[in-house]
């Protein structure tokens, strides 16, 4: 259980060739309401499941649950999970001390590429890649559990 | 991951001394919903998380998933559910080779008192003791879920 500091940005750049891993992640929820977000996800051969408060007013900080579970359970419970599954690739992508994820999607979202950065507190610092675009942390337009009721195809 | 048969019943005599165990239980629902009830517990010392899904037509099998967390984090996850906590103690009856679970309620559902009955098939046999009453499997009235938002004191 942890306080979760995170910024959102889009992404305006050629980032893959900077990537150093990448990994298939499908995933659904159980509850997309944001005041406590239950999902089930898949990532390359993995299952976990998955808590998440409300953010604070900042967007910034939320609380965060998650254990790993036996990957025919996690797909099990996938088949219960609201309508809307979410499939992106996520790319892991080392900037100076840090790391960014870029989750590039596919179907309902495609065209969508969003980068996120997991800081330790609100105020520490970080290089900005010239790959990197605005930022849009807080708005929820973006969260998975929006984009799997409203994909950015329809926007 | 477990295809569950249950037969609830309501209680109607003495039962409390043919227990051989009781523990008290406080629960919340991160979704209450029974297409995908995710429920969390303390029971005595330890936490659990538990996904159900939807029953049967019958009222008697429903898929469910359950896995022990630490009681710290279960504590705080309590905190993110929706308003409404069930707290009951569970008292453990063995009549003949069967197990009857008898929760006792306390709070806004006080006086209501449920025995459930874990079978293996749908069509296997048991014994009825004379502390049981009214068969009411498949009545969602009685889901932990629903007597959290319309408790047994507002029937």
């Amino acid at each position: 259980m942890q306080q979760e500091i995170e910024r959102k940005f889009l992404v305006a750049g050629e980032f893959k060739s900077h990537a150093t891993s990448q990994v298939r992640i499908t995933q659904g929820y159980l509850n997309s309401n944001p005041d406590r977000c239950v999902r089930v996800r898949i990532k390359g051969h993995q299952g976990f499941l998955t808590v998440k408060g409300r953010s604070n007013a900042l967007g910034t900080s939320r609380l965060e649950w998650e254990q790993e579970i036996p990957l025919a359970e996690a797909q099990q419970l996938l088949n219960l999970c609201e309508s809307g599954i979410i499939d992106k690739t996520r790319y892991l992508v080392p900037v100076a001390q840090h790391l960014f994820e870029v989750d590039e999607f596919y179907g309902d979202n495609q065209g969508l590429i969003v980068a996120e950065l997991e800081l330790s507190s609100e105020q520490e610092p970080y290089l900005t890649p010239e790959w990197l675009g605005e930022e849009v942390t807080g708005d929820i337009r973006y969260y998975n559990s929006q984009l799997m009721k409203i994909p950015y195809l329809q926007w």
